[in-house]
């Protein structure tokens, strides 16, 4: 029996990949997730607009790591931490490490409107993924059954607030449902007269790159018929209806579907990292990482991913992309192996990859280093490096099979309405 | 504008089929479902265990209908007829008919025992679909993390009440889940170890079959390890036991997971048309229908599929296969043509292609008029047959390719445990 187990919380990015470069290493490694599957999160906006189905973006996680034999997954969901101890509290089971990975993630955050979530849900989770999916087809659903002209407005208004990589590739997306996917589907409405608004904060979309591939992007959504609206801050959120200031200027429009892409907030595990374990946590609620991501004073506890807070030596810390979780999972995966047999460990070093957004069929704005794609080229970057990074052999066919006939027909074959339990 | 309009209730294979038939026929007709999508049932255990999303299974009834410019699909819940005034009536609209077509099908049937639903749930929609599967998996699950014997045993034994075709694929189905797909990813417990019984009222399975088919179907269940318990009630349900009785013996089963597959009862709208159209229920609430399917002194109101108790001639009636279905559908639209012109109508007749059903990988039993077979020859057929008609291409294309993945590598990859809302 392998005397030093790792116990890796979350199935994510980050954590799946420390399990997996711990493989053949000389440990127990244990991975403890919520979900028996593992999600590929960049995709989900792809389920939203029922281009993908749930199954084509998610890997179970036993399957994954069925051959390591080192490894073990047990699903459940950790609630605290017995720092002391060095034991992880999962419902009635305490579960014991020598060290721990903690890649819990983010969840969205509404800005302390927490009364705003059932009113313009984000997309997370694949249940949240499906209960868009929902409400984007019944809008359409029900502007087809109303006469009065207000009303089918109202539903065939969608606006999206936030305008990162998730508010801007579901933007291109809904466009693309309604112009191309439910083009003459529908008998009484036309669904290309849909309007779709992309409100963000800052003064450009996609903040995180270079402000000319904001523009290309920009431009992409405009040739998609979606309203950018920068530099606007929601006020109010009711039912039906937004209201924003941009600048001096208010605003609001009557929208059936809102969709929130907005702010994260770290995953609340780094609370209790902070009550356990001392953790400093930065204003998002991510714990701020020693520079070898260990939780300072516990260097047997590190945190990774979107729950981490790592800047040494930069100007700003590491953002909150897939990228980022993995290198760090494979970081802390190679740092345990060293220091098993004593040697020494350098700090952690991110090699910037480069990021990626796309903006529908065949677009996309892409920065590699000091390289900068847009349409096609980026597009097609951004296809490859998905479908290579899809964790399953088995999702990478068939979500290349199923990309390349909506590709060709412009349809959409996943648009079930589902989630709500019919009546008898 | 066409002057006779048809109203059919249901996108089901009775209701879609009649559509269809009627595509570039002098009438209008509207299609009224409570959901976007058409439902390839008979495939439905494929996604109760993991081996297809439900997306896979379905195609939206727009799409389908796309093309054909003479039919509109409107998404709602009929609840109601005025017979006199022809009119549906769905929420607090009222949709006018020429021609009225009912095919709503039936859903699941406790015997009066209806508290048994929530502790057994029967596979009639994607959503029982995907909650079977959560329950499944969830079990294997909890028996990796339980360390009692007893708990181990109870969360690995499930019962299937009933011994259809449904029954029989679902236990076929569930059997090469544990014994293929999951075997060496669980550390703890071994899933081969599954017990799985297969319970059924009456002294064999596949009662719809000849003797000798049901011989073979039991046989192949023997060798995928269900036990077959025939002539055996159920006559007590409670969380976790399962009481039934076998001729004189009594007997109790721990199990955690707990399947319906026995009875079903016609939609209640064969109660609504009793009371508004007069018409004769049997016993199972199916509508008594006459020779041409329409409910006797209504010749303008149509019955077809599960809800459609149709014997002229016959020893039983009609039994609730989707081939039954779709050619009642097909008469009743070809009927319609033909009374718009004047010509006579000859009396609805069932042309037998024979019953099929599958138990697990390659091994199926097949009667089609006086020819049997079993095992693989059976199982090509029913792949070709069920390929064949799962109603749209794309469907058809990547179900295949999943499934060749899936009988290549014994995998199912659409094992996601989804629908309980993950806890912030």
């Amino acid at each position: 029996m392998a005397s030093h187990r790792v116990v890796i919380i979350g199935g994510g990015f980050g954590g799946l990949y420390a399990a997996q470069a711990l493989a053949g290493a000389p440990v127990e490694v244990v991975l403890l997730d919520r979900r028996n599957f593992h999600l590929f999160q960049p995709l989900l906006y792809q389920v939203a607009t029922g281009g993908l189905s749930p199954g084509n973006i998610a890997a179970p996680l036993r399957l994954v790591l069925k051959r390591q034999r080192n490894s073990r997954v047990l699903l459940g969901e950790v609630t605290d931490f017995d720092v002391n101890g060095h034991r992880v509290v999962m419902g009635s089971e305490q579960v014991p490490y020598d060290s721990l990975i903690v890649a819990t993630g983010s969840r969205h955050h509404y800005f302390g409107n927490d009364a705003w979530e059932p009113l313009a849900p984000g997309l997370k989770t694949v249940e949240e993924a499906t209960d868009i999916r929902r409400r984007i087809l019944l809008a359409f659903e029900a502007a087809e059954l109303h006469t009065s002209p207000e009303a089918r407005r109202q539903y065939l208004t969608f606006v999206i607030i936030g305008g990162g990589p998730t508010g801007v590739e579901l933007a291109g997306a809904l466009s693309e449902l309604a112009r191309d996917t439910l083009r003459r589907e529908f008998r009484s409405i036309d669904p290309a007269e849909a309007r779709i608004v992309l409100v963000e904060g800052q003064d450009r979309i996609l903040g995180a790159f270079p402000e000319d591939l904001s523009k290309k992007a920009a431009q992409s959504l405009a040739g998609l018929q979606v309203e950018v609206r920068t530099s606007c801050r929601v006020v109010g959120l009711e039912e039906g209806r937004v209201k924003f200031h941009c600048g001096d200027e208010k605003g609001e429009i009557a929208a059936a579907t809102v969709l929130w892409a907005a702010g994260v907030r770290a995953s609340p595990l780094g609370r209790v990292l902070r009550d356990r374990a001392g953790a400093e946590l930065d204003q998002s609620g991510r714990v701020i990482v020693g520079p070898d991501l260990s939780v300072p004073g516990h260097p047997e506890i590190f945190v990774i991913g979107d729950l981490a807070h790592y800047r040494h030596g930069l100007k700003a810390p590491l953002p909150a992309l897939a990228t980022v979780a993995m290198q760090e999972g494979r970081y802390v995966a190679g740092l345990i192996r060293k220091r098993i047999l004593g040697q020494p460990v350098e700090p952690f070093r991110y090699r910037d990859k480069g990021i990626l957004a796309t903006i529908g069929r065949s677009k996309a704005v892409a920065q590699l280093g000091s390289l900068k794609f847009s349409g096609f080229l980026a597009w097609f970057l951004w296809l490859a490096v998905h479908i290579f990074y899809l964790i399953e052999f088995q999702n990478r066919v068939l979500v290349m099979i199923q990309w390349a006939w909506n590709y060709l027909t412009r349809n959409r074959g996943a648009r079930l309405i589902t989630g709500e339990k019919p009546r008898e």
